[in-house]
């Protein structure tokens, strides 16, 4: 495992030069490879990175583009980062779930649906976008895609870290949190501003997996990014939301915390290519 | 098509008789049916009937229970009656979608998805279950469910005639409404606690839309049950607001009103038995 800064202009030529200098260095040939996966914060559907802002990506030919930079063509895995961590955590998850959804808290909130074994694109590449569904009509936060109260304003670790510092300001409180981490600590200690923020952002996320069981209906919700650092402490607070939150029928669906962390979507990317290629050999 | 009055205590013998007797009476033998689709108004998985109120179901297995009932053993569509909609609706739509999620605007709200031309049933048969997403934390109206603010308490048939009195009684207007249909017809006329209803159930049907769009993202909403029958008025509202509801990129979404109405159902177990009868040949 290793990484590697990157400009966009030059993205695949990069990529392919060091796995191939790397490759060179222990001394394996291509010929031994038999598929790569490549995570793509972005819309992504058949391959095809629709739009991704980030990286100024319209439309573009993942696969072609990077089987052109290393001259070789095998199995890919090219979706979402978000889905091919919810794969990882499919395959890697301790029950035999049919179906999960993958929510993962970080700086935005992405995620990743598996039904059936089958990661979801949808018919735009939308399918687990879930940080834009809208949730807080309350404060109305300006969310980065336009609109107001997306679900990501207030549970993702930007959206943690605004609502209690809103809330301090409510309260006037003269007190700057200045990570989701630190709101974390504070709630613990029992800080109002804080407090209130971990509540919300639980109350939040219950609902929207609520909103889920009665779309999806999955086995089981994992939850990654960073906030999922929290542990028990956020999670036992999702689980008493989620008990009043929940259509009764729903309520023995999992909640659980990622344990792939930021590796999930390695698990998922190499699971994926070596099921493609039993299914071909 | 014809249907007969039963009671739950003997009502796979009575629809067998009826359904037998009918053979009888056209010289249809029962080996010249390639099989048949019941829709249940309740929760389904794998032809299990989970739990289904009305009828006082839970755990039948269905397909078992008609089967000795009929004495036949052949193909079966079982499933939710709203997801056997959505399959007819699916397989007469106009335009070639790969995936759609109806929709039915009853008494209650229903719904069915449809992905890649697979009836999803989800792991506990729920998925579908959008009458239960909760949408309204502004009024709050009781559901059947024990919770409040479920879509279905403001944008089922029921809800909207009980959103236009409660508007009148908020602005002490001394008129009841006694239908849906009362409530669109005064709408159209400009009574104010009507169109507030109207506007209201339109809003929270292109919220529900807009989160679909996140979980599902299908190419196409249909709307079905008797609300539709509002038409262009209602349909011509809902896509107002799910201009501003929805996330950019979902936009794109064809949003329409259901052509097969009560026969939905008829369709989509019709074309299911008749794709299952071809995959086995």
């Amino acid at each position: 495992k290793w990484s590697i800064e990157t400009v966009s202009s030059s993205l695949f030529k990069d990529l392919a030069a060091n796995i191939l200098a790397y490759l060179n260095t222990k001394g394996i040939s291509t010929d031994e490879i038999i598929g790569y996966g490549i995570g793509i914060p972005g819309y992504v559907k058949d391959g095809i990175a629709l739009n991704c802002v980030n990286l100024r990506w319209k439309n573009v030919n993942v696969k072609e583009e990077f089987t052109k930079a290393i001259g070789y063509d095998c199995n890919v895995a090219i979706y979402n980062d978000a889905k091919l961590a919810a794969y990882g955590e499919y395959v890697k998850s301790d029950k035999a779930y049919s179906s999960i959804v993958f929510i993962t808290l970080g700086t935005g909130i992405g995620g990743g649906i598996i039904t059936n074994g089958v990661i979801q694109d949808g018919a735009s590449g939308l399918c687990g976008e879930i940080g834009h569904i809208l949730v807080d009509d309350e404060i109305g936060f300006k969310c980065s895609c336009g609109r107001r109260g997306c679900f990501e304003t207030v549970a993702s670790a930007t959206g943690i870290k605004r609502l209690a510092n809103y809330y301090n300001s409510i309260y006037n409180i003269n007190y700057m949190y200045t990570s989701a981490k630190h709101v974390m600590e504070s709630a613990k200690d029992g800080r109002e501003g804080a407090v209130l923020a971990i509540e919300k952002a639980a109350k939040y996320i219950a609902r929207v997996f609520s909103t889920l069981s009665l779309t999806i209906d999955p086995n089981a919700f994992i939850i990654g990014g960073g906030v999922s650092d929290a542990g028990d402490f956020l999670l036992d607070k999702i689980k008493r939301y989620y008990e009043t939150e929940s259509f009764v029928e729903a309520r023995n669906t999992d909640i659980i915390i990622s344990k792939l962390k930021n590796d999930a979507g390695i698990y998922g990317a190499s699971a994926f290519i070596i099921k493609k290629f039993k299914e071909v050999s």
